[in-house]
């Protein structure tokens, strides 16, 4: 994500103005992609296009996925429709993948013609790709090379193949049907003397990923054994695709900004906090906030049936609520992060519950003292105050078992449990903690 | 994160009371460093050095930091003193530094002299680097070259330093000072013609942080600009380490878990949670419900001083909070997940502060309206019953409010915001949303 810079944007704008085609070539060719697109995010859609023409299409295409996706899309509206062909052929495949994504099917129909045909088989593939899986964070370039020539032979290869900066660094062993048999990393090649054989140096049974696979376990698999990049491959062990590092890096962040979102009842923006549209936030704002709403409301007409008599006992309500609803969101939070980590699997439910049982326990107690001691500040006697602590010990035990029980329950279904968890666990909490503190006072109370 | 695979643990275990030496090498030096950790997570730490003894200390100390933090720590303290010397001298300088911060300080002035002197001067330099720091996420490690050889010699000098996977494909290029001035990745090296020099290849005035940058800085900066690694210098810009993709990988997942912690009012694990001591735990959780509890009894003592009188706007009490707290968590997650991502900077107050206010305005029209249709079921008349709607939307303003302020002021004071705000936020808008529904209740009904 970059954020325009508005300090050289005047400067911009006056080589743009005068059509000095040689200072805006400097500043398009010299700096990284990523410093052209920050200082220019801040021009017009046409001034964009005008800085780019300065410089070759190849360049274009490692300029241009560091726009934002919004700018992205809207440069790509703005733009006639030979020279996005022209750009779409030379951008690396996962960067085309994502903003191809993010058009109206209309327009890629448009567009994809113009495109050279080896390209758009690719396209076609990629965009076939479930969403959130392996086939989407992967592109289509990288090294490949036979097992039978040597060390020496296959920089050579390498030379001519001129792989991208992504790609180069391992090349991937594939047979006469592309089936993947090894990998070697370019350092072993630039150490081992130019003789030895491809064969000799691979690492067999290579660790792969499957094109179907889980994007979260992608992610898991590079983190856990430190790869550059992982290798991707269809049904019959057929390589169609290679992971790199900074892809699962932007996955990442990308996630953990989702996941913070829906637990926090939002359901995910997608895009920069300060790029979203507000009807489009107060939507996905809203709709959790009303689903929220209708929940509290049950609590309402609970409370409004069979009222709480005694008015010290309607102060504590707030306090009941606040101690259920905060123990529970630990719980699914502490669940939802250690599950999408890889820190704990379904199987390990047992073991989940045992914990958060004994947790429970001991953090209702924590509560309770202190609750007793409020409650004795306000009860007519020390007898009657028992209500408090004895509803909080509860009201923790079944936030801490509610708090953890959902997200397992989600995930065994196959649903997103940072999606689903805090909403049903605050709602669940509210609902059955009041009832608990209803029967508890006229249990004791009468 | 490791966690056991109990599958081969019984395999393993024949292997070692059979002391088949030929065998355990085979799994301890034919698969991933990573998978040998795994599989054998689940043996006793003796078992585990009889593992290890089956091959060279070069390997050991590839597999070793693949075993969890805990286990790390373990491992060390039954290990004896010679081996452990030998074992550090070979780990890589990041995975070394990450597990002697873990370690009594008497142990690790036990361990040192045991430890090369080139590798003692490293130790010091990385153990006295600020936490969170691009210093504490630097490897030693890196391969450096002087710009005035040609591409050719430069192949030849990195295949006799023979530096490790992690650091060969960026190679740093320094002057006599060791000041950075330029770097070259190996893909470069490998297309250039043997006869260019390095000083024609390299590119100019790289991106660099400084050692004592915030490691979220440092993330950010390799995430926008794809890079394997990233250089580190010291004040006079003389390189002093490099930070690697992988780690910078491992520091967002783990920075992402300790947020969503943080931001549910945990103190961070810092461990797996199934690892995490249930003591620990109940201190961490319970040191925040307890003052999240503190935060409750306020409202509670509000509540009973100057009691609501009528029953049906005491059904009301649970709704009303819920509406606020909900709709300022939404408010404190966003803007706490915009600052860490660097979607939004600190300077950005003044367009957050108007967003959240006209969406609090939207959102608290849109629940105020199924607000008062509850209302009228259970208010004596129309009129009175007025008296939710107005709540609802003060309240929810007020929690966008408080829930955007919160988070921009502890990140201006230097305070990490996810560490504060959903706490603060939570009491603040209790105690301030019960106060509201009593002035609104009795302006409207006296």
């Amino acid at each position: 994500m970059v954020t325009a810079n508005p300090i050289l944007i005047p400067e911009l704008r006056l080589l743009l103005t005068e059509s000095d085609t040689a200072g805006l070539r400097e500043v398009a060719q010299e700096l990284h992609p990523a410093t052209v697109a920050e200082f220019s995010e801040g021009l017009d859609d046409q001034e964009i296009w005008q800085l780019l023409d300065a410089v070759s299409v190849e360049r274009q295409a490692e300029i241009f996925p560091y726009y934002s996706m919004t700018r992205q899309v809207e440069l790509v509206q703005s733009a006639d429709r030979v020279r996005l062909g022209a750009l779409l052929e030379w951008m690396a495949a996962d960067n085309r993948d994502d903003l191809l994504r993010e058009l109206d099917s209309d327009m890629v129909d448009e567009i994809l013609p113009l495109v050279a045909k080896a390209e758009r088989h690719d396209i076609r593939m990629l965009l076939s790709c479930p969403e959130d899986s392996a086939g989407t964070l992967m592109t289509t370039e990288y090294a490949s090379l036979p097992a039978d020539i040597t060390a020496g032979e296959a920089v050579t290869r390498l030379r001519s193949q001129a792989p991208n900066s992504e790609s180069i660094y391992y090349i991937y062993v594939l047979d006469s049907d592309r089936t993947l048999v090894g990998f070697v990393s370019l350092r072993d090649l630039i150490m081992a003397r130019p003789t030895a054989l491809v064969s000799e140096l691979m690492q067999r049974d290579p660790i792969s990923v499957r094109v179907d696979e889980q994007s979260e376990f992608v992610v898991q698999k590079l983190a856990r054994f430190d790869f550059i990049a992982i290798p991707v491959v269809d049904d019959h062990n057929r390589l169609v695709g290679i992971v790199t590092h900074d892809d699962v890096l932007d996955a990442v962040r990308q996630d953990a900004t989702d996941d913070a979102q829906r637990i926090a009842a939002i359901a995910p923006l997608g895009e920069s906090y300060l790029e979203a549209a507000i009807l489009s936030m107060t939507w996905k704002r809203g709709v959790w906030l009303t689903i929220l709403f209708a929940t509290a409301a049950v609590t309402a007409m609970v409370l409004a049936r069979s009222p709480i008599q005694h008015v010290w006992l309607v102060a504590f309500i707030p306090l009941i609520i606040a101690s259920g609803g905060n123990s529970g969101n630990q719980s699914a939070t502490l669940v939802i992060t250690a599950l999408s980590t890889g820190d704990c699997r379904l199987a390990d439910w047992p073991r989940i519950l045992k914990r958060e049982c004994v947790l429970g326990l001991l953090l209702g107690i924590l509560l309770a003292v202190p609750g007793y001691c409020l409650a004795l500040v306000y009860a007519p006697n020390p007898a009657a105050a028992t209500v408090i602590p004895l509803t909080i010990l509860g009201v923790v035990m079944m936030g801490t078992m509610v708090g953890s029980v959902l997200p397992l329950l989600f995930r065994s279904v196959g649903l997103d449990p940072a999606l689903m968890s805090n909403p049903f666990v605050s709602a669940i909490v509210d609902v059955v903690g009041i009832v608990l503190y209803m029967l508890i006072a006229i249990l004791l109370l009468g």
